[in-house]
């Protein structure tokens, strides 16, 4: 029934994730009533973001600059390097504004199941960063899924070796979290993990 | 932390119905990492839309052409007129391809809580298109709310006098509804029009 531009356009916004084709068409209809206040700067953000995007020749952060924001910023600790899988982790570490140092992103996770090898994720690179010296402390910060921490173990071994320290992210019960609702697994690690009362 | 460009397409995708800050944060980096397949998709449909976006001056639909497709299809029943409230609902009734006629779109309903007069609709322009002759039929598809029904009583009193049949849809069980999971309402209806079995 709609245009075949609107019908695209709709089939556009289905693919993003979070959208099926129902609220596609919901963000269609807004999209046509709201032509100067949704329409129009929607596809101006767009065309901004298209124009500049290029993904990060140091960290592999995708960003409009090259090196990006995060790289170029001075005021960043150059000793510490934090090791994600994703982009969005790097975003998500990024919004906490508690890690001071440099990122570098692996674009990926080692799954044996999905064929992803190490010569498909940025670990030589990461390699090279190291070994070209001023970087203390490589924090691995994978996920806490089995594949995560594979990973983590096999960038630990290659970069035995050189003079950093290696650090994960800690393990343990969430914030709010109730000990009722925990899975065995966090719940192993919290106590494993126990510390001394202040 | 990400680019103002990045920050303000993230804010342009929330404000669409269906995303909030979240979603829209993961719609961002899928368009970022996934340019060729679905960014640059996206923007062109977004231009091609825009460019074209009209609203249709005979029904009030909103399409790439004006008047719209529905309007411009001489295979539709001119003497059927289904009057909807908003684009969404023609929209809704088109999908499911059982209204052979064509449409007419108020804009919304009457509401003294919100202060939508008569005036505000597209009432006028509908009595006109009934006063030029050639409907035999008007269906008033309104939402069954309460304000729905209140814009469906104040048309057909607008409607008095001319030579058309005033019909509405039928109100019950929607298919694979079950009774004890129905409003009182609804059940009413249901039993109010109950019919003899075929």
């Amino acid at each position: 029934m709609a245009s075949p531009e609107i019908e695209t356009l709709t089939q556009a916004l289905s693919r993003l994730p979070g959208l099926g084709p129902r609220s596609a068409r919901r963000a269609v209809l807004h999209l046509l009533k709201k032509r100067e206040s949704a329409l129009d700067p929607l596809l101006r953000a767009l065309e901004a973001v298209s124009e500049r995007l290029a993904t990060c020749s140091i960290c592999g952060n995708v960003d409009t600059s090259d090196p990006c924001a995060v790289c170029a910023d001075p005021r960043r600790d150059t000793r510490q390097l934090c090791v994600v899988e994703e982009v969005a982790d790097l975003w998500a570490l990024e919004r906490s504004r508690l890690f001071p140092g440099k990122f570098h992103v692996l674009g990926g996770k080692l799954s044996a199941l999905d064929g992803v090898r190490p010569e498909d994720l940025a670990i030589d690179s990461l390699v090279t960063r190291i070994a070209a010296g001023g970087v203390d402390e490589v924090v691995l910060a994978m996920n806490a899924t089995l594949e995560g921490q594979t990973t983590a173990h096999y960038i630990a071994e290659r970069l035995e070796g050189y003079p950093v320290r290696l650090t994960q992210l800690a393990h343990g019960l969430p914030v709010g979290g109730e000990l009722d609702y925990l899975d065995e697994g966090t719940l192993a690690q919290a106590l494993r993990a126990r510390r001394p009362v202040a």
